[in-house]
């Protein structure tokens, strides 16, 4: 079959990967679109240290034409972490085209049947796969409680920033989201979301409950940290390419607390998904054909760069 | 008065500090013990350019008699953090012998009537000198739920980590204490404590619910990351000399809460001694008269030293 292939941070385009079969528990699905995620832009900088398959955001359909979108982590079921309701944690776990597991840039991938979720009729293909990335921002409110009365900062206006303002307009908080692009902040200005530009946060400190660090960059992290008054909480929504250095010192004295998030309820968001509580379609920038997957990359890499799908 | 004098990073030994008037609303109270804290060492490391009379440990009396322990952050009770139940964290306080108020390391002091706390007459003056270090040690206990069901490493033998770990013992978790020095960990296994060597929890990882870093060394943070299991909490209970560096995607991906834990519940830590859960009388190494308070920081600068008192 036709796939997106990883190797040495080299990406190329082949035609002669193995169609996989799936083992017993596992279903075999055909990807219909999947999304490029910072986590695969990573993983072709190093982030880890992968060869295969990328891709992790898809929607795909089974042999009998049934939809399904895909919990992204394959757990063993019997180590601590599964017994204790931490399967995502798995200490055997594969991660769907990031850890020993082939992803979704291919025609074809396979996964445990637990870990798919069917996509209700009324769920448009090109909506459904954004249930991964949507889970991811919704884990936010699982890790942290957020009412109308807290103040929250989005550091980041990119893929994951929208969602994840999107999901926290949902709880009622007093929302704000700071970046750099003026096409996508405009975009949540549309939808009442309150945007500053850049590092506006930083000229009046400490004025956050809550800050949710999207952009992956110590500099992002910096401005979160500043934005934060004492007890405040900073969510890190991204994964680094390399080490921060952070003031520990600060973070005692005002009793910060920084809370690591990664994949979220599926459940959730296809609810959320299914009641239109919000919309994905125009976070997509472009849909390109799984063959001009290099083009697709070179795409979503540029500044300022929405959503970029491919479609096997 | 006589006073400990810093300045420059330099301690000295001063007969001529004026005696302080308490302005409105404070009182003048005459110290009878005080204890050094690694935080009074970390000052004459630049931790913080302070000048004037250190120290924030004490137990003293007022000139009735009546003897009091006092909070040592003076908040103005109009900011925002005051008026929002964060009044440690005030935008305008300052800090008994820490910012821009002089300490406890002299005959007198003066703090808001508000911060003072009355000793019981059942709690001995040499147990209430702990009071502030308690209130300290239990506010990880206002910050993380901890249950029987937990598994908590506690990285660090020395006068915080003891405190730390004989409060935590009350809630009946699963308890574990590592440390370098073999006397403080035999005095945590008489009362009962599990203790390991050292590094020894690095070599089963991610074992541990909970890990309370006490050490504000970057060794002593490794430790206490690796034991952390997945959605496991770091708390940071030291303040740290210099910048700390860490491995923020690991943090994500583990989905790891750090939580800065600074001053604590008063009400509490004069509960727990009063009813004698805990006893601290033993953790005293030596009390020097205020005179000799140079000797007496060499001697709390030593490995190993427990707590030491000066008396004025």
């Amino acid at each position: 079959m036709r796939a997106l292939w990883l190797e040495d941070r080299r990406l190329a385009i082949r035609d002669d990967v193995e169609r996989p079969v799936p083992p017993a528990g596992e279903s075999l699905v055909r990807v219909l679109l999947a999304g490029i995620c910072n986590t695969d832009l990573e993983l072709t900088r190093g982030y880890y240290p992968f060869t295969g398959v990328p891709g992790h955001e898809f929607v795909g359909e089974l042999e009998d034409g049934r939809r399904v979108a895909g919990e992204i982590n394959a757990s063993c079921g019997a180590c601590e972490p599964c017994r204790n309701g931490r399967r995502t944690h798995c200490d055997r776990r594969t991660v769907l085209g990031i850890v020993n597991r082939h992803g979704a840039f291919a025609e074809y991938l396979t996964l445990p049947f637990a870990n798919l979720h069917f996509v209700p009729p009324d769920v448009a293909t090109g909506d459904a796969v954004f249930i991964e990335p949507l889970a991811a921002a919704l884990e936010v409110q699982e890790q942290v409680r957020i009412t109308p009365r807290d103040r929250v900062l989005v550091v980041g206006d990119g893929k994951l920033g929208q969602l994840i303002a999107m999901t926290l307009r949902l709880t009622g908080c007093e929302l704000v989201v700071a970046g750099h692009h003026r096409h996508k902040l405009e975009r949540l200005a549309r939808l009442g979301i309150e945007t500053v530009a850049g590092d506006a946060p930083a000229e009046t400190p400490r004025q956050f409950d809550v800050a949710v660090e999207c952009t992956g960059s110590p500099a992002g992290f910096e401005l979160a940290r500043k934005a934060l008054r004492a007890r405040g909480t900073l969510v890190m929504k991204s994964t680094y390419a390399g080490q921060l250095t952070v003031n520990a010192s600060s973070l005692v004295v005002d009793e910060i607390t920084l809370v690591g998030s990664r994949c979220g309820p599926f459940r959730r968001a296809i609810e959320v998904m299914e009641t239109r509580s919000i919309d994905v379609r125009d976070l997509v920038e472009e849909v390109y054909p799984l063959g001009a997957a290099l083009a697709a990359f070179e795409h979503a890499q540029r500044p300022g760069a929405l959503k970029i799908l491919l479609r096997p």
